[in-house]
């Protein structure tokens, strides 16, 4: 079992979290192709958290929490609001451990993060695709089912199982001068910059967002939280905003911060796809996106990409 | 350099070309999914050639065989004829060695693979889709250019050089019981079945055609060559006709042979997409294809599956 987590997590506790829930995670690969080498003017290394069994990172986070409850907590099973890969992850956790697990679903979310949510045996309820009537259901099925509440991203767990992301990365290639993640709710960019100041201080934590759905961009330049207004963006999976634990830690540890168009995403993923041979996800296509966009100010560096998922639906791709 | 090989090759001429090969290939990433290994009943490893660099197995038997010529023979380039992947392995180590490629291609080739094999450098040489008139041109090429011809499959060094996905596969996955490669000309499934009777002589060569291709399946029945008379198949990686080197090993090597329809090919491709999330090409989904219907008879054990590419058009995706 592990601690849970009242404050931002340290290096002994990101390295506690890391060793417990591998058991529960692949330690995925890491990819580069010379051609992609080539177009950047870099040596750039793709940790592929699509060849986690849900599909995502979001495995790491999940199993972490769930490892932090007590059995008297955990009894009553897990649930969870989110649009697809931390409902597949809360899933899949709550039936390795033989637990019930219920995710509260908007109605929009895509069919194929429904269908293997369901498939891990998972209960869904649905909800309009409104922050107050996913919160409001949540609060209902917490209520009626006594399930603890494994939040997606604000929460010290879970941002320090995302962190082993980066730390494996960190064993699998040396000297890596600056590593990009994408954010949506904060909660893999904060652990990987949480990552990187403890065990590689010269790597820089750069955070990448769509244009259509920047609220850490604009949030990190005032000082507080500016929620999305609208999340007209193909990275579904980078339409939430960031909360207070997550605003808190990017605020201190993320160097640089980038935002792309749609377009330059549809680009970077056709590249992924092209070049890499992985199916994956717009979200995961932004912090690519962005090092090409910046490619000259990282030209000769060694760059860490986390490609963060690839459950995409095969009949609705954008080329 | 890499002796000529004028004999079927024996375990330490494999090793030799095992060895030779190492700088101009990958080491490439086996993967399995938990969903794949409940569905088949069995555990399935995935040996992922679609990572080399050109995005195929072919550059393992294109670098053996480009090893094993003099400064003399290889001073005016390379050639040979292809539809795809081997246009492009031969373009890609003419170029690592600084010498020319002339690729004879027939006119209805994918677009991928001919833009693919351009960006390497090599010279593309028009021919129709009709084997007199692949050969012609070919002939043509080399008397223009005296380049050096690289058949696809039916040379040792090639076949030798194929072996080693297999050979490396072995390093990677202890105790298998048996490993499926696809057929087309033959060589991959010769070097696997060649490399397994050296290294692993108690796993079995399972090789795997197209209904729609299925000249290995009837001339290893007849126990002579009988050519494909159509091959209206979507594996447009296996429409090629086996050849007497390919033939005569498989003869006597090859455990298994079953042979697959179009549609379980593009249902089999679809789950290595949606669950492995990566881009394999309709060729490689045969052997999967296979082990799905096979299912009842490989229960409970350890199967390889060589996925041979990922060379595809994403704008003609069969679903």
């Amino acid at each position: 079992m592990l601690p849970y987590l009242e404050n931002i997590p340290n290096a002994e506790e990101l390295l506690l979290v890391h060793n417990e829930i591998k058991p529960y995670i692949n330690k995925t690969a890491v990819l580069s192709h010379p051609d992609i080498n080539a177009m950047i003017g870099a040596e750039v290394f793709f940790k592929c958290e699509n060849f986690q069994s849900i599909g995502a990172f979001k495995i790491r986070g999940a199993a972490s929490a769930a490892l932090a409850l007590t059995e008297e907590q955990r009894k009553n099973g897990l649930t969870t609001h989110s649009s697809g890969n931390h409902a597949q992850a809360v899933a899949k956790i709550a039936k390795e451990l033989g637990i019930a697990a219920y995710i509260v679903m908007p109605d929009n979310a895509p069919a194929i993060k429904r269908k293997s949510t369901e498939a891990h045996g998972a209960k869904i309820i649905d909800c309009k695709a409104t922050t107050a009537d996913r919160e409001a259901t949540l609060e209902r099925v917490v209520a009626e089912t006594g399930a603890y509440f494994i939040h997606p991203y604000n929460d010290y767990n879970v941002i320090a199982g995302q962190a082993s992301a980066c730390m494996e990365l960190l064993e699998q290639v040396e000297a890596l001068d600056a590593v990009f993640a994408p954010i949506g709710g904060g909660g893999l960019m904060s652990g990987t910059a949480l990552a990187l100041k403890a065990f590689s201080p010269n790597t820089k934590a750069v955070g990448t967002e769509p244009k259509e759905a920047d609220d850490a961009y604009r949030s990190l330049k005032a000082g507080y939280i500016i929620e999305n207004t609208s999340t007209n963006t193909i990275a579904d999976g980078l339409r939430t905003t960031i909360r207070e634990k997550t605003f808190t830690i990017m605020s201190d540890h993320l160097d640089e911060l980038f935002t792309v168009s749609e377009e330059e995403i549809i680009s970077a993923m056709r590249i992924i796809w092209e070049k890499l041979k992985i199916t994956a996800e717009p979200s995961c296509s932004v912090p690519f996106a962005a090092l090409i966009q910046q490619k000259e100010r990282f030209k000769g560096q060694r760059i860490g990409i986390i490609i963060t998922g690839g459950n995409v639906d095969l009949n609705k791709l954008p080329f």
